[in-house]
């Protein structure tokens, strides 16, 4: 992307903070003392002690869309502010209890919660912030509320629904493209989905308006989706903060593989034989990167991001929301290519 | 109690049975299959294959005190039908994940959620249940969805607070009797309070109506905590459905306990030497049963249920509340002492 593009983007996601993070600190100060510190610990606010941390809280790119879409909207940003505090709540509770399932010891370069602490701590602070989110929306005093509420549960609904599916297809041996697919709609799609809905929802926006901007975030979620799993085999570390081949490292059949498992035999029997040796060598990840990138695998996930993101676009202009910034926000979070 | 009192509100309960399981199941429908399935096993309507079983779901005594409140009120049990159903669901996404917390293996007789399935179900399924209670309480149409959605949460994260405080106390030597207490008020209070008022809240009742009932579910808690603790030393097999001295056998430090601790330093002493020890025999546990006893445990504990059922019945008396149903429901639940 045009460094112009990527600058405005980055200045959106500032701006929504501005509004959004004073909001989300007054939403985590309603729980006890005790869980508002784990809380502040996980979003980056405080250290493990509970002393201030000047620590980077993550890109809260759902609150940022949140926004963008309703200054698009020529709506009130701040009545936008409690649908954006909802989603960043649900996106930390998530990953507060996906980490403990999928027991991964660090996010942004310090342990998780349940790494930290413990895995009680982990499940019943998810189980904080999701409640949260909902009194957020009933907080609001909006005549929208109970609508907005109705799509965060749904896309909740959904975005639980994808991790328990995620969680079932790494024990199957056989996994579908439109599993994968499936997977990321729940996990990633929904929740940027009823982000960009939320402010029209509470704007009062006619249903034809919401259906096509939870489209545009849902289409985008499934476009982000397939650059991670680019990014997950080919990306630079520079770029991920992982080490590459990472996702190959750890036999995740992300979209990419999949594609080249159906093409090439020699790439499903070295997933389908992964389970019984022992760490592959960066040697080896090599090959197989390459051998999954011969097979198409990663032309073919490139044309769908793309082919996704233009889906998104069009949802875009659907919704009548054709704003410069929501474009340069959409290519930002599915264009981290190199 | 008397038998009629006991009779009136099996009846009670089995009424609200009636209303609001079908809307339970509709609630539990939106799941997706697999995730359904598991939520009817919990529930009882499913055995672990997920064929139909006759079992039982369990009193659903908050949901049974919500339609018993509505009808007190005079306002339409179907209007309060919503705020059941969400009470039914945020109480057993708490049953599920605070069996996986406290490692609990059998509920009504039959193994756990993450007993008979795994630790990542159990995380999901409940995470999938509360949010959906929230949806339950959108989907109502209700003028008062938002205040009641509103309630639900700050109940809900009451009940969390309990849990994790709880969990907490259980590594402390030193417990207060204060701390017992704020648990009881978190695990069992909260979700009983907003089980009365939710009807109210419903029905469009003035605020101090909301509040008298809430007091009245709360104080019902806290009776019935006690309850539950005096039964967990002295009740027998018959009447818990576990062994007896159960509570004693497993340590917990439980009102009567921590009352007798501060009296008889025995107690004390066998609760601070319990973790070095093998299982406590038979004759151990009656001797200890005893001291709680004789230091006046039992006593000043079931005073306490009593006080905090005077103090329920005087809220509902505020509340102008006076039915006989809903007092036969708050003496059926604190008086199961024989």
């Amino acid at each position: 992307m045009n460094e112009s593009a990527s600058a405005v983007a980055v200045r959106a996601l500032e701006d929504a903070r501005t509004l959004v993070e004073p909001a989300l600190r007054e939403a985590v100060d309603l729980l006890d003392p005790r869980m508002r510190a784990i809380a502040g610990y996980h979003f980056g606010w405080l250290d493990r002690d509970g002393n201030p941390s000047p620590g980077n809280g993550g890109k809260a790119l759902r609150s940022g869309l949140a926004i963008a879409v309703a200054r698009a909207l020529g709506a009130d940003p701040a009545a936008a502010v409690p649908g954006a505090v909802a989603v960043e709540l649900i996106h930390n509770f998530s990953l507060i209890h996906d980490d403990l399932i999928d027991r991964d010891r660090e996010r942004r370069h310090r342990p998780t919660v349940w790494a930290a602490w413990d895995d009680t701590t982990a499940v019943l602070l998810g189980d904080a912030l999701v409640t949260l989110a909902y009194e957020v929306i009933a907080d609001s005093g909006s005549d929208h509320a109970a609508k907005a509420a109705k799509a965060l549960s749904v896309a909740t609904r959904e975005l639980v629904r994808g991790q328990a599916d995620d969680v079932l297809l790494e024990s199957r041996d056989r996994v579908e493209l439109a599993d994968c697919v499936s997977v990321a709609a729940g996990k990633t799609g929904a929740l940027l989905a009823v982000s960009a809905a939320l402010p029209a929802i509470f704007a009062g926006r006619p249903a034809e308006v919401v259906r096509a901007l939870d489209t545009f975030g849902a289409d985008l979620g499934l476009a982000f989706q397939i650059v991670d799993d680019l990014l997950g085999i080919w990306g630079s570390t520079e770029v991920t903060g992982k080490p590459v081949h990472a996702d190959l490292a750890a036999g995740k059949k992300t979209i990419p593989v999949v594609f080249a498992m159906d093409r090439d035999p020699e790439v499903a029997r070295w997933y389908a034989e992964r389970d019984s040796r022992a760490e592959a060598s960066a040697a080896e990840l090599d090959a197989i990167a390459e051998r999954i990138e011969t097979a198409g695998g990663r032309a073919w996930a490139e044309a769908e991001a793309d082919r996704y993101v233009a889906e998104a676009l069009a949802a875009l202009a659907t919704a009548g929301v054709e704003d410069d910034v929501v474009v340069a926000l959409a290519t930002f979070v599915t264009q981290r290519r190199s």
